[in-house]
């Protein structure tokens, strides 16, 4: 029996480690064994470590993942979108599978929701078969129904790079919407910061101010189309970052603002940006990282919207990969992969993620 | 030259007095001077006497009133629909006045938050002609411009009854929007709870849960079409509030959820009480009542958006009056006013409301 | 082995046929046999047996059905909404199955046009096995999958009274939004008509203006709620019609206009009868009657919208049985049937209903 | 007392005469009398010629206008944006003029609409004081209230060659909402589809098909940013047609169709070309070119929504202005103008628009 190598997170606070798993030697009907080729490490990983979401353990993560289809099951004819699939595509694939059935699915519309939701690299415990559920090994086995999408003239990096961030602004920015002509604040300018400048500016936004530092992200910012940025290391004063939000704003405050940080303490600040009638829309905060006091009144009386959104569906995968092909070139997300590393390395890989040394880093087993 | 008698504010915290002020002889084109027939303290005014917002001094209070035209102006031939008007005629008015050209206006469509925005009873200082702006007063003289309603088949006390909390209520449900079947709780039982209960039922909600007290005005909640009532001094602890409205939502909490209690720690708990991608209007917090801790990552995860809605426009009190007009019957709003006073009592009429006392007290001049 | 009675379109025009057929032996799993108690004749059973749509045969119509559980597949234990669920359970279901995984359903979340739609009375060939797919029947063989609905005080008359007329209207009106205090004309005074009318009253529509006939029918639209009714033998010229809804809606003509007469014609005048900004809903075509000149310049002029919608689905039909259960006495749609046959005279039932005799016909197996 | 020449259209049909009338002595406040550099010759101006809108006469048409201050009346401080003015400044303005008052510009909110709307080249005989109220001429004086915009870093060929089109545009996009990632056909490729596309490309459509001729202006198309180009000269079947896009679309038919054309015919089968629950937005029907057969039901079976919109408000051309100052490089609108016209020469100006013998015409003054 062929057995393949993983990088397995035994128990939260450890390192990861090297095990080897038996490969599966049948392929269910709609399923497929692929080859991974790149595996992102995502900031999400690296809270799953820390214990701060309640995952099974041990567990193989990874739901940043590209790879090359080994072998295929038997009706697993198209990708999501329809495309003609066959062994040796290069694939990525949706990390979160969604019922189609359950209340959330199909009475209040909120698959991100669905009450059966599962995700690879988050909910499979890798004791039991198949095993290969997570991107940090050689393998992963994609259950039937995985949302898959055949990958061309994408690279992987393009597709790492861009990460689960790049959906998840998607997601966010549809759910809040973006009228052409607004302005926009950006607060953060990390890899969601990033992400949604991008769906912001080809949504049509007049004017994009991007806070957030250092100063090598904020240079980022602005090849990304950012046209203006505050370096929160040189204007650390809210009061200061306020006035110069109003000055490049007409005096008014942005239309939106974006919260890209995850700290509860900028979404107050980020209120004040806000025109009256403004939007805000709160996507940083994936984590749990506590409260902070908010003022509801400021709500009321500046007739604020503020939106959240959970992660994001494999229709906004397909637009991504969509987005990335096409407008590569303006948005050159692959050239945020900064860090590579062989799968022996997996805990170097999480490490630089964690201690945020890395633009992007990634593991090529 | 003729004068009337008004009761005035001199200052904050000072107790109202007549004062006489001479009428106006010439009544400008577009204009009108009105004889007073009752005029409503708003639980606004209360905070207004408290200082709780920069209004200049003194004035005369009252922006929920009706009257009789007694002499008009050249040009207003029709009220604010499109009816004929005459002196003789009944009517009420908006108190705030848009200016339909400024930024706010025209540009980003958020005309109560107009920047020329003046209100009767809450920003003329009765010092200066024409005296009289305000409803706790024998006259009030409507300037060009105003929002003019004939009354036809609709009583003073339902008027005064439903105030400025009925179009309060309208314009931040238009706000948010009810969709037909939504299961709707509203946290508060008072004029704004009432008042979003009236329009929230008659918008198609399904269920209505009224969270609130006392018993008296929970019965008036039920009178008023609430399916469920939570009295919070039986209630009182959050966690089994929150089991009650997850019962009786089918476990998934509620589609929308409507603040009307004004004090900011029923927010993170209304948060709580919605379904995921649920909805949730801060309506009560026209006051600036302080911070509370807030978890943005419960909006994120839940998928939540939070509306803030201010003041109305003059359409909102078209669309009360035609309410009250044809569903009296099953929402009468003319019960809630349950103590009366002669102009020279409108102190008493203030501190009536300021304790709670009366369902609606109003000043009969 | 158990064999059963059904009521069979041998093909396109003939008379239905009284076949017996045998019941299946086995209930899979999430599947389940249910008897009979009552099934709607719905218009479009009229237009199947005329062949304007292209159906199986023979086929057992009948989608607007009600019965009573006789056995039970295994893993069915609760009903769409979470209901727990046993033998002898008097049900109701959607007689549309949608797949949840199709490009329909998940990308551009259309479900009513689900790539894989499967309807109960439409889809089925009756000689194949399990035979039983349709409510002109003894029995019905419910799918796994399907979404069944428990019925707790809500009879049998009233759901076939309101019949998909219903749940078409829900959708309908949901797609197109009613705002609180609009002003509505309804085109059409059949099922459909009576559905969107008891829709939009509750809804929050202040005026609603039916046009149609006879004027039994125009009764029942004033018992269900019209404020105006517009008899269409009594005022058979489009302009006089014009004129009176224009005078009924202050000049201006209404906030929302919904077509439910399946006549190309009435859509143009609608058009005239929508205020400028307008919206309008054509929900009356479900069968293809074909074109009608229409101005494309008055979609322009007038800033119209125009919306279509196409069937229902489950979550449509919870709502509709939640509110015949609590909304029944204010909308009787029980007082609709009229007509009550045996299954031996289903083709009486079903030429009643071609023939406009009745409010509408039931079919008691 | 000071005269200025203009172009004046005596009657419909009639040539355009140079006339002289005496420039106004004194400028009111918030008025201004403007010395107009450039002024665009519209496709409306030709339509309004042979008479197909009802207008007074003698009129100096012109409604696409640059010019610069020559006098300024008191009070008027600043543009429509708060931008300091002064007299020498180069300005455009929005040459509708709203109310801001009337039911359709507070009740209705659809301002276009307004029912005091008057707009410079349309409404004002010139045989009237202050008779300069078009663009073709050597002056304008603009009243009080008209919505006025500096310009900086824009010339004038760019406002011009966008013209109209662009606002109007806009407006249409802004009514129907285009999604981020959405396939978007454009039927036309004159100036209103050329400005269609600019809005689709830059508010993130995926991909952008224009339907349309001849070849030079599908190749202004292409550098506009049109994905695809389909020649109607070619491809002069619409059933071709029908097959080419739905082949650029995946299968289904386009998320959006904007018909930018004028002839009826088109809507029909732009209908065709959405896909199921697709959007179809008429925005070239600004006259009246009559009617066309269409069907109901398709609307009703494909659940679209279909869009009118009409002209533009000020703070369209306030955002059009701002984009073609960020976005000129990508969207040259200014190398459309490529017919220049002296004053004395109108007549031939209009008449090769009229021909579709310029890309845009100007007369220079």
């Amino acid at each position: 029996m062929k057995t393949a190598k993983a990088a397995v997170m035994p128990d939260f606070h450890q390192p990861l480690e090297i095990r080897e798993f038996s490969l599966p030697e049948k392929i269910e009907p709609g399923a497929a064994l692929v080859k991974i080729e790149m595996a992102g490490i995502c900031g999400t990983d690296v809270h799953l470590w820390k214990g701060q979401l309640p995952i099974p353990r041990p567990i193989i993560m990874g739901h940043e993942t590209v790879g090359v289809i080994e072998r295929i099951g038997k009706g697993l004819e198209t990708d999501w979108t329809g495309v003609p699939l066959r062994a040796g595509d290069r694939i990525t694939w949706s990390a979160g599978m969604l019922c189609g059935h359950c209340y959330h699915c199909t009475v209040i519309r909120q698959p991100t929701r669905c009450l059966n939701r599962n995700a690879y690299g988050i909910s499979f415990n890798c004791d039991d078969k198949p095993h290969f559920s997570g991107g940090y090994a050689e393998y992963i086995y994609l259950r039937p129904r995985t949302a898959i999408f055949k990958l061309t003239d994408v690279t992987p990096e393009a597709i790492t790079g861009a990460g689960c961030a790049l959906v998840t602004a998607i997601h966010g920015l549809e759910r809040m919407g973006i009228s052409w002509g607004d302005k926009v604040i950006i607060q953060g300018s990390g890899p969601v910061g990033l992400a949604a400048l991008t769906v912001a500016k080809s949504s049509g936004a007049s004017t994009i101010i991007v806070i957030g530092g250092p100063a090598a992200r904020l240079q980022l910012a602005q090849d990304f189309g950012a046209d203006y940025t505050i370096n929160i290391e040189e204007s650390a004063d809210s009061t200061a970052r306020l006035d110069q939000v109003k000055r490049l704003t007409g005096g008014y405050g942005a239309d939106v603002v974006i919260e890209c940080v995850g700290f509860p303490s900028v979404v107050p600040e980020g209120f004040e940006m806000c025109r009256d009638g403004g939007k805000y829309l709160v996507l940083g905060h994936y984590g749990d990282a506590g409260s902070t006091p908010i003022n509801p009144h400021v709500i009321t009386r500046k007739q604020l919207t503020v939106y959240g959104s959970w992660a994001s569906e494999p229709r906004h995968m397909a637009a991504a990969i969509d987005f990335l092909r096409k407008q590569g070139d303006r948005f050159p997300f692959d050239r945020l992969v900064s860090h590579r590393f062989p799968l022996e390395q997996a805990n170097e890989a999480l490490q630089t993620t964690a201690h945020w040394i890395s633009g992007k880093s990634v593991i090529v087993p």
